[in-house]
């Protein structure tokens, strides 16, 4: 399979006339065949009419079907992975066996929220029964449940290629739920997006569902993200990228006449506490383990770890030289794009500037003047598009109250900083803005201690996922996982989760039946319970039939 | 018990210096004693310092402790009902029956979302267990749960001074869910609203819980609502109330530097539609139930049925004229305040002057010049701040298309759209925005015809509620209840609920925990199960303690 350049709507393409943008190998800066044409107003209005006359078809599909439908999905994925491998390879740069398995992720994403969607729990459908003789009033019979929210909006990611993108998560999850979706692709991979597409539109077919399903629009800019996002019939939006454009969007869809939930994924850093006990008991093997985690997939993961906070000790002064001669020795690595590497770039050097702020790398420590014109040499010496890690260190008087300090830079950078003592990593710990992932790495009797539940209380408090000595890369997808987190991790404040099962609960909204004859309900709420779904009846959890 | 006055914060009081105000009694126009003092900026974060140093605490409290408080403020509020009722009567003009129903109802939440407190099914407690062997990578033991979102601040209704006001459904919900709650009083009913107060304030000392649990503050105008939704440790909002209010609320709170959630409830139009079998059936019984669900409370209901979609024959003309009589023969009512009264017979004016609209009661129809005279006679002739019912027709044709003609009227007034047929009816019901409830009255055989479903399930595209031969008005609290509903009905898009048990979940995050020993977990999330709580563990349901 080959992409060609054209937008998907519905089952047609877009019509001519859109500016055309081509992909960039990152290992090169060549331009990759063939160009893109950019959605037009027209274009995007196609879209999302299709998607909203889809809509009411989709609220009322099975459980069964949408998993016959995911599943579908899932079986092309696998089955064309060599094609959609080496063409993300192509636009991505990153490796191979990266790709595949994040290919086969996706494709158990997609059963898993499948399953999820025939199985019916995220629905939380209820029922009360009517009590006609309850005084003072009779208790009429109602009965509630999730139903789809209607034509969902999703841009794809630019550092998952198939995870977090046309066929990832928040796709899926919508489909689960029973939204039809309109994806813009990310415009750094639009080969792969088109390919993936294209697999999506021939289960649409194969499966018998409507036009207006699905639809994949291209744009090298934002004028197309923007109008999806201010189009009347859209009715919710799923992001994963920078801070500053999930706020845009988010600010976006606050302000429209009818506001609409944009559940973005945004900036993260992931802090990592270490406590004394914790360096004194495996220093070696939380060196190997946070370096792994920090520079896998070239620090692009949003649940990389960019903090690192210790307090200083002869120890502690070891095992950041043990880190940091191990992140001297680590290979450079292409970035995603060429945008996303000069950002990277000019990130780490406007660090390297900031007061207090050293760079740390092999034996050697730099501030100021000095450390700048190492980076740019570093820059210059580096290959296209390519990053090194580069790490710094401060201490917590200079970190806490410095704003940028705690914002991200995406790619291989981590701040270490240093305290004097525990209360001190208490004080940075709640300083922190939310994010993705909090860690906390503590000896055997030092866990156990107050002090060390209090930071890891805080630390719940800041984070979707507070992790005990582990590292925050590698995300289970499953019913107990939350990928979310207070702002400005997610748009949300952290009520929701993007991956896992309760991401499907995000494209819902409540609907409550009452006084409805039985063979008039959605089969979900009927008596004879055809769906086997499992109901809270009367204040009880119950899986078969009612009387 | 006597107000007298004073802002509440914390165990303390507030400073000197707020403007003072005094609340009215809305049937003579009398001012009430005592003044209430203002709350000055320094009050409002001094208020809300102390409920974000009580966050901590409350979101550690089991379940079984916070039932406990619920129960003591639902035993005092019954306890103590006489004296609230005695002043709510004097501020709202609302009859003692309503009041002392009211209150009962106010009790019975309290209790109710104590025990879903401590029952913990609303926690949605997830586990999923170790798989150390697990191929191609090991699964880490990961265990999630919702926790309380932090300090929330309420907005009390004018038109429910016990059950959307200071102990109401969203207060009640919040410290169900483990977050602090900082009210801000309606200026309506500020005396009932202190009295609430300090009735909360004895449980909170009585059950040992800690300062900034609770504070009360006071405000004739804006400045410390929006004082409250601005501040950093605010994490959400809760507000009932006018569109206007609520739309302001919820896009200051999107433009804060962290944006937080606002639980909106705002304007609502609960379309009504009666098909004509259902008039043939059972003309009078409509009637009688329309016109309470339309009078009851002076009209002042967010369920107020305020449109009634019908097609022209002769038996519906008669159904309108035994409505419009019925209407005629009803006595005046004290609305809640000056001015919702003063809104109130401003909306009907402007309506009676809009196109193709006339006014109906008894047997007469005035539009235009005419009606507007007759009106402002009416007006005139009305006793203070008492409104009568104004009911309006059209036709479909001038409906649609003229957004003035959808939006609420608070108060006895409601708009007849008289339909060509079936078509145009569903017509009616696409160019909807979101409402509360929706409600679909259908004759035996037709409720069963593929267009009435087609009906059916638009309205269920619009509304979070929708009713089949029944009225809006009347609201179960439940665990299966839905108050909420897509834009202008609420804030969220009809994500949420405001009544029953699910309102809980609107304040709270999803929180995962990875790699925990066992002793370190929340009690939720432990292997014992201590709590009894009803968990998914490795994706099955399970009441009991895991090996």
């Amino acid at each position: 399979m080959k992409p060609d350049g054209g937008n998907l709507i519905g089952f047609g393409s877009g019509g001519p006339g859109g500016a055309v943008f081509k992909a960039h190998n990152p290992a090169t800066g060549d331009a990759l065949e063939p160009g893109f044409a950019s959605a037009k107003p027209r274009d995007v209005d196609r879209a999302v009419q299709l998607a909203a006359e889809a809509a009411p078809v989709w609220a009322k599909l099975p459980g069964a079907k949408r998993n016959e439908f995911l599943r579908h999905i899932a079986d092309s994925l696998e089955k064309k992975a060599d094609d959609l491998v080496a063409r993300a390879m192509l636009e991505t740069g990153l490796p191979e066996a990266r790709l595949k398995g994040e290919v086969a992720r996706t494709a158990g994403q997609l059963r898993l929220y499948g399953e999820a969607a025939e199985k019916g729990d995220w629905l939380d459908a209820r029922i009360e029964t009517a009590q006609p003789q309850r005084q003072p009033l009779p208790n009429p019979d109602h009965r509630s449940m999730r139903r789809a929210i209607g034509p969902v909006v999703v841009f794809g990611s630019s550092n998952f290629p198939f995870a977090y993108s046309v066929a990832g998560g928040d796709a899926a999850s919508a489909f689960a739920a029973g939204c039809p979706v309109i994806v813009k692709a990310h415009p750094a991979h639009p080969g792969t997006s088109e390919i993936v597409g294209r697999l999506i539109l021939h289960a649409v077919r194969d499966c018998g569902l409507p036009e207006g399903t699905f639809s994949l629009l291209f744009d090298a800019g934002f004028d197309v993200g923007q109008a999806l996002v201010k189009h009347p019939a859209v009715k919710a939006v799923g992001f994963t990228g920078s801070l500053k454009g999930g706020r845009a969007l988010a600010d976006l869809a606050a302000a429209r006449p009818e506001p609409i939930p944009v559940y973005a994924e945004m900036g993260s850093i992931n802090p990592v506490f270490l406590l004394p006990g914790a360096i004194a008991e495996r220093s070696a093997a939380i060196v190997d383990g946070l370096h792994a985690s920090a520079t896998v997939g070239v620090g692009q993961f949003c649940t990389n770890p960019g903090l690192l906070v210790l307090q200083r000790s002869a120890d502690a002064e070891r095992f950041v030289q043990a880190l940091a001669a191990k992140l001297a020795a680590t290979a450079d690595g292409v970035m995603l794009t060429a945008g996303i590497c000069a950002n990277f770039w000019k990130g780490v050097e406007a660090r390297a500037a900031a007061a207090g702020v050293r760079v740390i790398g092999g034996s050697e420590r730099r501030d100021g003047v000095e450390a700048g014109n190492a980076l740019e040499s570093r820059r210059k010496a580096a290959p296209t598009n390519t990053a090194a890690p580069v790490w710094f260190e401060t201490d917590a008087k200079f970190f806490v109250g410095n704003h940028a300090l705690s914002e991200e830079i995406f790619g291989p950078s981590s701040l270490v900083v240093w305290c004097k003592n525990g209360a001190e990593m208490l004080q940075v710990a709640r300083s922190l803005e939310g994010s993705l992932t909090a860690s906390l790495h503590a000896g055997a009797a030092e866990a156990k201690e107050p002090a060390s539940t209090e930071l890891a209380d805080v630390l719940a408090s800041k984070a979707g996922r507070v992790i005990l000595n582990g590292y925050p890369t590698g995300l289970e997808v499953s019913h107990a996982i939350v990928h979310g987190g207070p702002y400005p991790a997610t748009s949300d404040g952290g009520r929701s989760t993007s991956v896992g099962t309760r991401a499907l609960e995000r494209w819902a909204r409540l609907v409550c039946y009452q006084g409805f004859a039985d063979e008039l309900l959605p089969p979900e709420l009927q008596n004879a319970n055809p769906l086997g779904l499992r109901r809270l009846v009367n204040g009880e959890w119950r899986d078969g039939p009612i009387a």
